[in-house]
């Protein structure tokens, strides 16, 4: 008798699917990769001639709709563009399949809102939003800290920041077009752990100014590539947040909680690895490249507790809806960005100022 | 014959007027500490029996007036609290001495404005403004580093934080009361390397936020104990502060600056000194308890670059005015803080919105 | 068509065989555990009714020479105490298996040499030693660094230390008797690494001494609970150590490499994750306990490499004679700490002297 | 009436002679120097045209006979080159003045037993070793946590490196050859150290090796520029060391004390100061050139304390003898350097063997 393993597809081949694929079949035990969808043609080339996919009897689709009924499939793991996360999302949900979805659900908080309506009306399907940090050792360590062991007492203040490295492909601009701005972009990880580490606060306020650096032609777009954003919260709870896509240095995603009785920091130093080379220029230490280098044993974690919540038919560690407040919070710094207004909600968390103005702080760094 | 050094005279004898004495008289070679001065009888007490005091030949005295006009002297340092500054100061000049003054200044724009004033009627005495950063080895190796190497290339955002150890004794909110709000009387400094890093950029909009959280009494002078705030300048430059009067670990004051090609980082983890202590709970560093620790020796530089200007006749490292519009920007940030309206100024950085709410997220931190 | 897999078999269920076989469930895509073997009766309680092998179809014996005749076996995995690695070995080979074996290969350096002898008898049979630190990432990086970019120059000189923590437990002192020593037992990754990294030097002379400070029961063993040991290399060369069983912060093993433009680190700092806890203490990191958390993603490059050299036919990471050398100077080291005398080799690399008397050192440590 | 100040004079106007008059001319206001002397013309033009020296009134003389005899002189600072510290500081001792000498008082053992035995017949005046890091902040740190805070329980080992800057101007080398060997010149601050926190033990065995990787011309004075030493103490203890004159990221001095309950580690990240610079190779920080900037302020610890205890009549900080027993050490390191045998005391301390044989493994670098 064969173990027992999820059938399970993967749509959209592109860096962060194909990453996935590799974690499921090489580090998931319990999943069993049986298709994988792409509608670009030389990702579909791509997989067509992997031997490791011939290998493991993966089948390649390049219709959505021929994956969701490849015999014995039994989840999806959603990868594509952030503009069909819903639809395939709900597609998956509707096939009566197990589905875990990228980050973030949608930009409209509409949509989303409806696929997780869908999700509630099939109780007995896991659907999960993939935040991936949730999932990291040390993200856990300080939750544990923070929220369990109480080592700085009440939590207050988060100060968190998602700086990548600059792309100098330009690949990421084509990209940004449709990913709804730099905050729902970058910041969603960090509203999370906002929501995670102050146990899900009630925003009351927020403003954000940004700045164009290095990718003027996201000007055209109206976003900027650095952005800074403050929400404060009911109850004397501040986050800032940093987003950044232009650091020379690596990927710099740090967190830092502040608590009555002390602080927990995570990665406040970000390093590679252990290796540090002693030169004429001093000591030095190398820095991730980007969030897989930082991340990839998170994902790991991610897909097994994801296996595994269908196996044993028990909660996903992260359910969708946890994806709606943070996308609403996102989108009203985008807005404090966009218009140099202030944000803000009444105590029961609905928005009720939210400014209108066109951006101007990222004109102005572009026309320098 | 005696080597030529600088007649002064110290007033105010609190933590910080003896810490300056101290740096007189024993790393101020050029320094001759001739009189002190304070109103407050325990400190005359303090003074009077003070066995080295005897020893250098230090007069006491108990009117300001009277230190003035000891016989010899030539320069004045102001250590009081806030409120004296300014008068004080004037006084110093127009009895034609050297005046080095604590910052700030004033709280009130108009008096400071007023003592900068008389002092460029007196081009030949030497007035300065004690920005103690300024003369800190890693911020000066830092400031060489993005403005004469440009290793960053082109600055555009600093980060900074203020935050002192949390004081237990209530001696610092009883001082609160007079100093004018947190972002003025912690913020200052990190304004400052804003202007010094960012080479005098001019300000378009600040927002700002705080909570209570050890000290509820704060909430009568309508204060906070953490504030953040966030500053646009023109021309695409950001900075963000956070000052907390209640860190449990110590004094943890830090900046960064970004660059078009990298960022500095000046004191990102904070270490009390070279030791570290491993045991049970892993790898520990003490940190410095408050800025004395963290600045010793910048007070020693500091000190000995005013007498050199007096003795060689040269000008002062920081101008009285630079901390004009340091304070603008404090206070505009206070009036962020205490309205949670946007402060905004025009090209010219003349002020032209600033918010007059109360203050509501204190009281929110408050009353949890 | 199924993936082709390698069939492997490991031997020894002890706290590191429990790991293989996870590590190849879990991380190793190409291998397929199809059998496990011990003979303690715990470990085969515990192996028959874990759900997870039943799961995975893992035959469970309690015969070594049973498990050699698992149908369809190609591969054996020898994980069991180091008393009967090689005689496991040279079964395993001439049943025609593939072999991979836990370092040392034997404590005997006439054993060893007839398992190699054999192995070379086999050369379709990949036969490797598991010196797991050669996968390590930063290890690799700064072997890349140090042999391909020569960013240090001549490397000339390794500072290396094994330190474990404290075993509370009593269950290393039990085991401690058949492991050769301490420098045996601890230092061979350590001398492994200085023959990587220097470039297989030729060893000329060597001292070491020790004490015993935890363990006073090891002296029954003629062994110590920490020991330094310097190996001078001919050639200008030097290499030292410090191993130690009696850490009470973590597993702290650290290297260093000197060159004539450089020096590079490896893990210098170790710690357990990225969380900093700032509190009254100051500021403080969690070190990882022992090797797993240090080494596991090292373990996975090691499986899958191993598997892939066989699915390749390709030559083995680390031949099995790598152990040979290491083990000489292992046993050396071992020589002078238990004789207080200098051992000493000649430039063909053939041991002429090594001392005879007791150890004193240790004895020393135990009746303070 | 003038405070009571020490009317000092300072011999030898080298680096250190002049860093020496600069820390009791501007941090050490109960010293008054009065004089300086060096036979050196380079030196003396250098002091007889500096302004300082004539506004403070320094005496300027090049014999030191004739400083002896300064009107109103109280105390020498002999900082000149080894081979003269025994002789000046007798000489000092029997004009009936205190006098603070740099270390070694002399490389060879009778000389200083003699200078410590005519000091002893002078208990009323001042004689001082000046081992400087007995006087740093961190050093004393960690003292109060190992001997009096017992935070590691029993200490039981020391590492400590002494690794300096490669000295690329050639003066080392030339200064090299009146130094008494690498272990006498780097390693006695270490042995110090040891002694200090390891509370005096007493030494049994020891064994040494070096090599010559920059600095081929030091083997004609039979002297390496790379060297490790161990030292076993009786009851336990061990000590280890590595001298470096070869370094390129700069001055890299660290100690650890591992006790019973855990380890204290001193400066095992050098840093130049607190800034890190985020560029394209990562994250990098200076490290201090040289001991002065280790140090600086250790110096002027050290002035106050002797020039303390010549006012208050208290006992010195570091007794003259206090450099015998680790002279003793340095020397018997430096035999078994050069010998390639082990040094072995008996339990009293005195050294009962130790070889003569020719160094080798210093040839053997500079020839490769």
């Amino acid at each position: 008798m064969a173990p027992r393993r999820v059938n399970i597809g993967v749509v959209g081949l592109g860096r962060m699917g194909k990453r996935h694929v590799h974690t499921l079949v090489s580090r998931t035990p319990r999943a069993n990769v049986v298709a994988v969808c792409t509608n670009l043609e030389h990702e579909l080339e791509w997989a067509r001639s992997n031997q490791d996919y011939k290998d493991f009897e993966i089948a390649v689709y390049d219709k959505y709709e021929d994956m969701l009924n490849h015999t014995g499939i039994e989840a999806v793991w959603v990868s594509t563009s952030t503009d069909v996360h819903a639809i395939q999302t709900k597609m998956g949900v509707q096939k009566g399949l197990h589905v875990m979805c990228e980050k973030p659900l949608s930009i409209h908080l509409e949509e989303s809102q409806e696929v997780i309506d869908i999700a509630d009306k099939h109780p007995q399907l896991k659907v999960m939003a993939a935040f991936s940090r949730r999932f990291d050792a040390s993200y856990r360590d300080a939750a544990k800290k923070v929220l369990q062991e109480r080592v700085i007492g009440k939590p207050y203040m988060i100060r968190a920041q998602t700086c990548d490295l600059l792309d100098t492909t330009g690949f990421f601009v084509r990209y940004a077009t449709r990913n709804g701005g730099i905050f729902v972009d970058c910041a969603i990880h960090d509203i999370d752990l906002t929501l995670w580490y102050l146990d899900n606060p009630v925003p009351k306020a927020c403003w954000a100014t940004g700045t164009l650096q290095h990718h003027p032609e996201l000007a055209e777009s109206n976003d900027v590539d650095n952005a800074v954003g403050v929400v404060e919260y009911w109850g004397g709870k501040i986050a800032y947040y940093h987003c950044s896509r232009t650091q020379i240095h690596g990927h710099d995603v740090s967190t830092e909680v502040s608590g009555t009785e002390g602080k927990i920091s995570v990665n406040l130093i970000p390093r590679a690895n252990n290796v540090v080379v002693n030169d004429k220029r001093g000591m030095t230490h190398e820095v991730q490249e980007e969030y897989w280098q930082r991340f990839e044993y998170a994902f790991e974690t991610e897909a097994r507790e994801f296996i595994d919540s269908i196996l044993t038919d028990g909660p996903v560690p992260v359910p969708l809806k946890t994806g709606q407040k943070v996308m609403e919070i996102a989108r009203a710094l985008q807005s404090a960005l966009w218009s140099g207004e202030v944000s803000r909600w009444n105590e029961k968390g609905e928005l009720i100022e939210s400014g209108e103005r066109k951006i101007n702080g990222a004109l102005n760094g572009h026309a320098k």
